[in-house]
């Protein structure tokens, strides 16, 4: 019985795609819909989104940003204006062509992301530089018709949040670029115990249509990449092909400069690549619905549940469930485990007649004996304790993860033999990443912000100067 | 200079379609955009979204309910599956036929509304009476394709919530569906002083595929109806038509019962047609995103500008702004009127000397002079007033715009020459709710729950033996 819900995860060692899967779906964060490569988001994984988006759109608003809400459909003319953009997204578009029961004049695609709409609107509101800067972020759902789809990670449908900035000079538009990379960066940190490398990507990588595109990329358990937010900054690039133009104070007409930067639910696909184990998730205490389970023993005995419900009222500084449920305690510690909660408490008979309670904390399995009237600052102490210690954790597996290559042979066998980034010169060529990919199938992650040390004089791949390190990985 | 903002608010006597649609631009409240029938909602409008959205959140979560996210298309063959339902929608949907480079196989419709999502997951997710309820909500955007369009009244997308839950029986669905329509009118009540009246829709007006609807129904300005918010019992007509069944405790199967409930973007209509007048938006103090705007007077001068920083301080516990722009007093104090923050709170040398500063309410323009250091406890006791007042006038309004009608001419003739609704005696056929809204263009808003009083014995239109009091009105 205690077993049940553990029982049909795959090992993360034996097929890590389907460790992934299982957790997925067993923790029931998201079910397959009948739409071909949308998910729906149950309520476990939605509760995760609502406390990432709370906290991410406290931090944006710190920095003045303000929410809006702008049309789900792009008109194919409105679409074709940015020619670098529309090549990027127009092959993997929906198509809206009937509107009630009248075929459209124009077709309209159903936004995969907002650039061209809020340059409509930035044409409109835009005219002196008493309009600007605008720190404009909207919440909503983009649709990109991908081929292979994977719960959180890439489908047909997601939700996410893009904020677009439009400012009068290029400095203020790349400060803002970088600040929301940093509000990503901070927020990994600080509230999913994620470690992440930011960094500037290659042409080849860049957003369509943007200058500079930054990113924050994370290291999951299985050593791939998997990029957790961008930030674009666009220059005047798309302000000339929407004609969008400001007086500036010197009386002339000026074209201001943009920028864009989104976090997906793809995140929560991080939570659980970095976190999870062979029980399943491990949620970080600050982003978990559910941060402590309380699991009475023996509960039909008197005084029990009512201990649990006192223990419950002594917690109300954290976000608690008592499991009263008629299952098992064995049970219960397993779907604890399955779900991820960071700590559980478990109360019987015995431990109320000594004045005590057990804790087990989610990540390590620890045990504690806790008085029951010291237990809100134990668990406070212990919450920010296990915070740390996840990403103290993933730090370090990062930090073992990541290898120099001065040769190609040595790049290659890496690559093949061991899991994790690879550190290696490159000379700024787009062929020498086409073959990197085609040899290895690895991509440049990212040209670091803060690791500027040289392995070599020459590229990895082609062997001529090189200009760059960059990090190298296989990426989800 | 200070009328500027004003000087081109059509006046709400003179033609209040024109009024509204200016104090929605002006106010800027929304935008139109490229995409004909899809508005913008602006930084102004969209804050009224969120406090509403957090309120009812809270509301919501309060009575059991959790949040999920469903996909934003519905393969043609799933919207069939309950035949009102398919007739209520399609001719109404705007459909996807191309994803990507090619067309689909099926095509797709963007959700106009999830039942039929929500049971196909019920479908897969209910067995057992174990597994009821289940008190779902999404907050989430939807697409009719409307004919023609009005700013948050009617357009082809708008924002909302809908509740879908599934129940053992009749009697919990039917339990949850007045509940809901209760959160809802306390919510109007207490959140935005908006009085509604509660009942239940005649069958020509119910949701497509309920088996009932109940409404709360407001009152605007120009006496039209707008309703405002709808709770929907299906009873197991759904789970009939999508084959959903569970094993109850005799181990029988049996089919469920499902609601469904939603209020919409709609609803800030409401706020600007019951509280607006010819100077602009007056928003209620709860929902206001700035609820106290302090405007300095000769702001160069000493003192003047940290005086009013210090008034912020003292008013922490409000949403407070202070507007230092270079603009004129007059010209901010429109702003304020135009812009219906609650009150304003001027300050000057002269104020400054005597300890006191100016507080002016929006909704009546009364002025107070309050001692500085008292200013706290009296913006609390202000604002508590303010939005009791707003809410008696509103009832005050409604209670003196509501006439009772024993024959047909009587009838017709209150239809045509007051603004306002009319309490009447029905047979209960639709024949007679057609010909009523042919001969007047008023429909029926509701049966009400609270009023049983008799009127007459006979329907007003036909003459038959009457079922039922009704309320009946021009509506939005």
């Amino acid at each position: 019985m205690a077993e049940k819900l553990v029982e049909n995860i795959t090992a993360m060692e034996e097929d890590f795609a389907k460790w992934y899967t299982d957790i997925v779906k067993k923790a029931e964060l998201i079910d397959y819909s009948s739409v071909k490569g949308c998910m729906i988001i149950k309520p476990a994984g939605y509760a995760l989104w609502e406390n990432i988006q709370r906290e991410l759109d406290r931090r944006f608003k710190e920095t003045g940003v303000e929410n809006v809400y702008m049309p789900l459909f792009i008109p194919e003319s409105l679409l074709q204006k940015e020619k670098d953009h529309v090549e990027g997204f127009a092959p993997e578009v929906a198509w809206v062509t009937q509107g009630g029961l009248e075929p459209l004049t124009e077709k309209l695609c159903v936004r995969p992301t907002s650039e061209t709409l809020f340059c409509d609107l930035y044409k409109n509101d835009v005219h002196s530089y008493r309009d600007l800067p605008k720190n404009y972020n909207q919440w909503c759902s983009v649709v990109r018709w991908e081929k292979t789809t994977r719960p959180f990670l890439r489908s047909r449908e997601f939700l996410w949040q893009e904020g677009h900035t439009i400012h009068a000079t290029y400095d203020e538009a790349e400060e803002r670029t970088v600040m929301m990379l940093n509000v990503y960066a901070d927020f990994c940190k600080d509230f999913l115990a994620i470690p992440t490398i930011r960094g500037r990507k290659t042409d080849k990588e860049k957003f369509a249509g943007a200058e500079e595109t930054y990113t924050i990329e994370a290291m999951m358990h299985d050593g791939k990449a998997l990029q957790s937010g961008t930030s674009h900054n666009f220059g005047d690039g798309f302000a000339k092909a929407f004609g969008i133009e400001y007086t500036d104070k010197d009386n002339k007409l000026h074209h201001p400069f943009q920028t864009s930067w989104g976090v997906s639910t793809r995140i929560i696909g991080a939570i659980i690549m970095v976190h999870g184990d062979s029980e399943g998730l491990v949620l970080p205490p600050k982003v978990a619905p559910t941060q402590i389970v309380i699991i009475p023993i023996q509960q039909k005995k008197e005084g029990v549940l009512e201990a649990a419900g006192k223990l419950k009222d002594a917690l109300k500084d954290f976000r608690v469930k008592v499991d009263d449920s008629d299952r098992s305690p064995g049970y219960k510690f397993s779907e604890q485990e399955m779900r991820g909660f960071p700590a559980r408490i478990e109360i019987g008979p015995r431990d109320i007649e000594n004045g005590e309670c057990v804790v087990v904390r989610r990540d390590t399995r620890q045990k504690y004996t806790v008085k029951l009237d010291e237990i809100s600052d134990f668990m406070k102490k212990l919450l920010e304790e296990i915070h740390n210690d996840m990403y103290e954790r993933a730090k370090k597996h990062l930090q073992e993860s990541m290898y120099d290559a001065a040769t190609y042979d040595e790049f290659k066998k890496i690559m093949n033999e061991k899991p994790g980034f690879v550190r290696a010169m490159w000379c700024g060529n787009v062929e020498c990443e086409d073959r990197i990919k085609a040899d290895t199938t690895a991509t440049s992650r990212c040209i670091p912000f803060e690791d500027r040390d040289e392995i070599s004089k020459t590229c990895i791949c082609c062997g001529k100067p090189a200009k760059h390190l960059v990090y190298w990985g296989k990426a989800y």
